[in-house]
């Protein structure tokens, strides 16, 4: 049984907030001015005292009579056909708050393609965010036992801690006993959009063999999948038979689990990807849950050496290709990115994406800038992360330090979250969002004024800033001094500021 | 009495090599195949088990005879003048084959003043090094005590424990009691060159009020520095009276210690610096001992909202003026700059750095991306530092964990320097360095070829990339696995690649 969800954060200083009649979930901090904050929150029901949560039973079901209205109305059932009809669904209105733009902006963005809302029907405890290059630059944060180590108990926890820090989706990689139930109770306690690749399932049906695959096996895993609630599913349609022999001359060969897998099977059965060649009845299975796809890189560099090659760009013209179809058939899409990619040659990758896959949105790991530091790649993938970000990237999925080298724990979550949560934000800022702009305001102007106990709760980590504050200087009364350890207080640069300007 | 300087690495596959006649150090790692590579080292005679040291005797004096002969042959003082004239010094040669180019390339891009060697004829211990857009990209590491924390014995082992890391240069910052005799103990042991802030102890000695500093006191102040055998101070000549009211409408006003003492010196007796105003006689000062200058960007914006104003522009100017001076006397220089920029803003920061300086060499803080980040600007500066390095920054000056929050210690400082290897090494990188991409290139080879004891050897922290793996798989077999935990054996992609490149 999954141990009980993330406790809320310390202090009475937060609280949960909620906005308009769809009740948006914000994060309200009160300053010691007496004026509040109010930051996007993923966290869920959690981190609200008046809510009692309960993993056995799972969360509310906020989207149930959206969802059923829609359907007694004959709306169509995806995001995308509901846009394309001119529909604002009750999702939209509720992005439309968190993103701090008009319905019709967001219905505008969905119609286009140009974001998406994954928001399986089956799913309907989730709050509804969207992915988009013109909305906040978004984050996932992947979880999931793998066969060595690790419990369903560990993973739910994993999961409501990561989005207690703000991932906006969860990857659920599970790949070793017990997939379905694993899932099953990610899924009912997830207050975000649950991803999943359903060929690692597919694949323990077929007791690991990757030739043994079959699409009957395949479309089972995901029939089974959608029906469960899962909200997007990363495909790796676009590792095509061709393609294989490009990543021979490679230094790292295929660094992608499911595009390893693939490739495997073209080559054991000589034969066309059976994902590519059912890719249609694919999409129809999708759009009957609204499930959107993220179009997976199986090809993408796993090297700096084999950044922006010729594997990697063929395989990205082929998902053009997909993307092309699966919005003919009104079903959500984005498309995933690399990888391992040197910072000059980030910008290309965003640029071809958009042009080959006509702005659907982009979803990247990382990018790592450099191979060297093993242990560290949470902050190789950052550097990446929020330049690419910048350049129009919608959702970066973290990297955590044990990237390369083991199973992240609960630790590493939280480290993955935060750093890309920098990135995230670093992105929008760069972009110019005016709440980006406001959040780093608030904090500076705490700083400037010693207003410590309002600059650690306005960071993105309130426990470690006020830890590592009271390290060397713990007395209470620090907490208002016009100083810090850093410079004790003669060469406090910010307190003789104050007193220039008295002086000036 | 300082404590005994850092360990060597744990384990015997690495050595400390020696290249040529000047005995050039490099960092051996012989890998399981029988091949060696070889790495820049920063970590002087403490990572060479040949050698006794004693920081009670100091290190050996590597330049003693190369200065004493310059002196002898009535050559110039100052490596840029030497360059000048055409000379090529042993330091020249020291560096060109650290950097793997010629000796006549670096003689060109000293006399240039695109680069420096910050090498005072009275630090004879160090290892020649040199800071230039042309070369690889260089950090520093902050060390020094504040009047509220920390011993003698700490900072040194600081300074070893920096270095032993990769440090190019330090910098000793201290600020309390005792700043000379810390210094001597950091000098005197010190492999890599030293940079101080002369106005802090000037400050002590003035007893912290910044009205009651002089001319006279700088200048006394900086002799014993230099006569210690400082190898570059940071100067904030910048800081005029003129600009100071600039900054009145500033989100956080000034944040470099030393900008605020010289405006408050300045509004106190509404004068002109006086560190502008004898700026010619500092540069015949510093020109006697080939001290270097790091001009101080004193009013560095120290928030986003302040990033790129015309308080931070104004002094870079002023800088520019001041480079041209200091380049007239023969003294190298190099310029500072921010602090905290969006990603947006970097690239002008460099452009117009590079413009008014005349190319002087750009040695920047950072920059952070973001101000919402306590505990965690290591990376939120690792991004901005990355960027800024491609775009031609020669020098990172590295932000520790406990930045805004308290005094670095010893684990702040390994994550700092780690940090900074790797935005240095990125923009290593992202400008088509040879000797970066070979770094990656062998680390990404036995990745793939899971030869896991090579993988971590070659990290740039073995120690934490080897202590992560074996959390999950400690067995000794696991180090030749096909595998590891975040995947599983079914799962790894890179064992499929291997099997496909049988079957293809």
């Amino acid at each position: 049984m999954p141990a009980k969800g993330v406790c809320a954060m310390s202090g009475a200083r937060f609280s949960k907030i909620y906005t308009g009649d769809l009740r948006v979930p914000m994060r309200g901090i009160r300053l010691s001015d007496g004026t509040e904050v109010s930051l996007y929150d993923t966290s869920g029901p959690y981190t609200d005292p008046a809510v009692e949560t309960d993993v056995r039973r799972g969360l509310p079901h906020l989207r149930e009579a959206w969802i059923a209205g829609r359907r007694a109305a004959g709306q169509p059932v995806t995001q995308v056909a509901c846009a394309r009809k001119g529909l604002i669904t009750k999702e939209m209105e509720f992005v439309a708050v968190r993103e701090g733009v008009t319905a019709e902006f967001v219905r505008q963005e969905v119609a286009a393609g140009r974001a998406i809302i994954p928001a399986n029907v089956n799913h309907p405890e989730s709050e509804p965010m969207i992915i988009g290059r013109n909305f906040l630059v978004k984050i996932n944060a992947n979880i999931g036992n793998s066969a060595v180590t690790s419990s369903i108990e560990e993973e739910v926890e994993k999961m409501t801690w990561a989005t207690r820090w703000g991932a906006d989706t969860i990857m659920d990689l599970s790949t070793g006993d017990d997939i379905h139930e694993t899932r099953e109770w990610i899924i009912r306690n997830s207050p975000v959009p649950v991803g999943t690749v359903p060929i690692y399932q597919a694949l323990e049906k077929v007791k690991g063999r990757p030739e043994a695959l079959s699409w009957e096996v395949y479309r089972d895993t995901l029939v089974e999948q959608c029906e469960q609630g899962v909200d997007y599913v990363t495909v790796h349609a676009g590792v095509r038979l061709a393609h294989v022999p490009l990543t021979t001359r490679r230094k790292t060969g295929i660094v992608s689990r499911g595009g390893s897998i693939m490739a495997a099977w073209c080559l054991a059965h000589r034969r066309e990807s059976f994902l590519y060649e059912h890719f249609d009845e694919m999409c129809e299975l999708l759009a009957r849950y609204d499930v959107s796809y993220s179009l997976g890189d199986g090809l993408r560099p796993g090297s700096i050496a084999d950044a922006n090659d010729e594997a990697q760009f063929a395989e990205l013209r082929t998902l053009g290709e997909l993307a092309g179809i699966a919005r003919a058939h009104d079903v959500q899409v984005m498309i995933e990115g690399p990888g391992h990619v040197p910072m000059h040659k980030i910008k290309e990758n965003v640029d071809l994406q958009r042009e080959l896959c006509d702005d659907a949105p982009f979803y990247t790991l990382g990018p790592l800038v450099t191979d060297i530091a093993p242990g560290y790649d949470h902050i190789t993938s950052a550097i990446g992360a929020a330049m690419i970000g910048w350049y129009g990237t919608a959702m970066l999925c973290y990297v955590t330090p044990k990237e390369h080298l083991g199973l992240p724990d609960r630790n590493d979550v939280k480290t993955g979250v935060i750093t890309y949560k920098i990135a995230a934000h670093a992105a929008d800022l760069a972009k110019g969002h005016p709440q980006a702009q406001a959040w780093d305001d608030a904090l500076s102007d705490a700083r400037f004024e010693f207003r410590w106990e309002d600059q650690f709760d306005l960071s993105l980590d309130p426990v470690t800033a006020r830890s590592y504050h009271d390290e060397t200087l713990p007395a209470e009364p620090a907490k208002s001094a016009h100083f810090c350890s850093m410079c004790g207080p003669k060469f406090c640069s910010m307190r003789i500021s104050h007193d220039l300007r008295a002086l000036g």
